[in-house]
């Protein structure tokens, strides 16, 4: 059995009750909130093997392993996950857990507040990548974690990543920044509006209170995560897979689906629309816009991270036009001009933004080989 | 005054019926239409110096001039075609129409299907870029054209010029493709059916039949032009327009307007939704989306091409990612191979794909010195 195809085994989640209060960067406060979160190997002695995973937008705590033997899908980073994977189990502690205004588990707006006994709905605050790191930072305190070993995100998990940093510097060894950007573009966030205006204008929606409505905007998530695809998809790699083919032979001359793409899309967007909650997506779609570490500080990014005692990795991937290259290069000049350790791998590959979640051999490689020597550090 | 600036004054436009069937690539027989179209310029005796512009997905006939000395717009290609411009009325007789499915005076589906005396809707058979050409031509027969010195056209409009050039060989001089492609990617098949699942799944769509119920799909037409507009835009225009400026100082932690470019966009859709016919958007994007000259010939554009004896001039932007230069670079390679004579420009633009519709200073010289040619010719 090649390494990459071992697997944690049968996993469960686990919830966190966190009862003081939680001050957000809206000035809103949660009064208390719980966290889901799952973790794969043992944590050592010195409590030095520590990795937390940060999810990306539509993520959650569920990163390896199954629920069932005869479960269908593992968590959505299996494949780096596990014994002898990447991130090796064998060798680390690893935490993955659900973002606070997720519909995952942790406390969200389909969740019940307790003060009303309804969902929060449009009621639930608008939480931010600091926000959300600083939740972590409890998860880290009840776990007896110190210091993480290693802080590691895709797209926003990057983001989060690069925050805790900055935000808790003594507590990060190594930042991993995948696939990220040290702020959204005005394209960015124009695609972010396009589908939070699509899911807000659905009439099921109603005003992010349709829970009590028996009633789901199914149209807006559905457009909002087919639009989402088609940025997550590189032009040559949509190319490649689906390029121009049609469903049946010869074209229809009518509105049903006839390229392979739309098929692929609508798929994505009615499968998405049946179990993501309508308000997270607005909120983590916010958390992205929001993102923007040197925001207070004259968008001076390298004063941001002056403030970061960790090493890190960043890694991009050539064909992604969501956060590309040059996104973090940026992070990378910074990063360097602030005096800090960081590893650059420009990955060649034709999956797009998807790559961070794909097995591209290079990216492999370089996971492998910068764990491997994280872990050696660990074990010294 | 500069020559730019001059006008073609107040203008007229004038209506063309067909009562001869036109058969449609679909097997559809239109039994009868009409084409609402302009004229600037005047027609030489020779009847040589006739051009003809073709629109893009949301334009019409309204090519240049105003309708009214008070008019706050002039027609959608006024800074290009008018007297001293590089498309020069002193020298050109100049032909703007609204294609056939359109909403501004040509038969679409908002037009009164005599047939039963309600509007077309969803019973309006769906066009191709071939069925345009050929109601196109009908309308150049009504002129007395019989060969015209140039068709123009950028995006949709420049695969009308394509088509021209190869439907009907002896009646083109000149074919003028601008920002266009010989057929559309998958990724650009994924924007359009986004676009178009936003409209049809609005509920005030009706199945297309929304006129009678007294209804506009506004919803879904506003997120099909608020897609649509960041696809014409360049991520880095975008960025110098608007980066991450705000409406107001700070983050309001909402989801009310916030970044600037989400008030453009929304502007842009909310007014986009108040003119246009989402049956006509429909049906636009599936003419582009069907557009492959080469599709029945083996996917062999060389042997499309083969056919044409117009010359040629291909311009595209470098930072068009709609149609990149890679697009137009197939177009001309292809016409290259088939031993066509043809001038390229690769424009250094930061307009993205509206850069066709700009004053770029090498797009306008490019313009003028290939028309200023063409002009030459028909006054030889």
């Amino acid at each position: 059995m090649s390494d990459l195809t071992r697997s944690v085994g049968i996993v469960k989640a686990q919830i966190a009750e966190f009862d003081t209060p939680l001050h957000l960067a809206s000035a809103a406060v949660l009064p208390a909130y719980q966290l889901c979160f799952e973790t794969y190997g043992t944590l050592n002695a010195a409590r030095s093997n520590a990795i937390l995973i940060c999810h990306a937008l539509s993520g959650h705590h569920h990163v390896a392993g199954r629920y069932a033997a005869d479960d269908k899908a593992a968590g959505w980073w299996d494949n780096m996950v596990g014994p002898g994977k990447p991130i090796d189990t064998d060798r680390f502690f690893v935490v993955g857990l659900n973002n606070l205004g997720g519909c995952h588990g942790s406390t969200g707006p389909s969740s019940i507040n307790p003060a009303t006994g309804q969902p929060w709905g449009s009621s639930f605050p608008v939480v931010t990548v600091p926000d959300w790191v600083r939740s972590q930072a409890r998860l880290a305190d009840r776990l007896g974690i110190d210091r993480w070993a290693a802080v590691i995100g895709g797209s926003l998990g990057g983001m989060q990543a690069l925050q805790w940093s900055i935000d808790y510097p003594e507590r990060v060894a190594h930042a991993l920044v995948i696939a990220s950007a040290p702020k959204l573009s005005a394209q960015n966030i124009a695609f972010n509006d396009v589908a939070r205006q699509a899911i807000l204008t659905d009439p099921d929606f109603h005003g992010g209170d349709f829970y009590a409505q028996h009633a789901i905007p199914r149209r807006g998530l559905r457009l909002a995560r087919m639009l989402g695809h088609i940025t997550y998809l590189s032009d040559d790699g949509m190319g490649e897979k689906f390029g121009r083919m049609l469903k049946s032979g010869d074209y229809q001359f009518g509105f049903e689906v006839e390229f392979e793409i739309e098929s692929y899309l609508r798929y994505q967007g009615d499968k998405f629309s049946d179990y993501f909650d309508a308000n997270t997506y607005l909120l983590m779609t916010k958390a992205l816009d929001y993102f923007d570490p040197a925001k207070d500080l004259n968008d001076d990014l390298v004063a941001a991270l002056r403030k970061a005692s960790a090493r890190f990795m960043v890694a991009s991937f050539t064909s992604d036009w969501r956060f590309s290259p040059e996104r973090s290069r940026e992070i990378v000049k910074a990063l360097v001009a602030a005096d800090k350790e960081v590893v650059y791998g420009e990955i060649e590959s034709v999956h797009g933004h998807d790559a961070f979640l794909m097995l591209d051999e290079p990216y492999v490689k370089l996971m492998r080989a910068y764990l491997n020597r994280v872990a050696e550090e660990v074990n010294a």
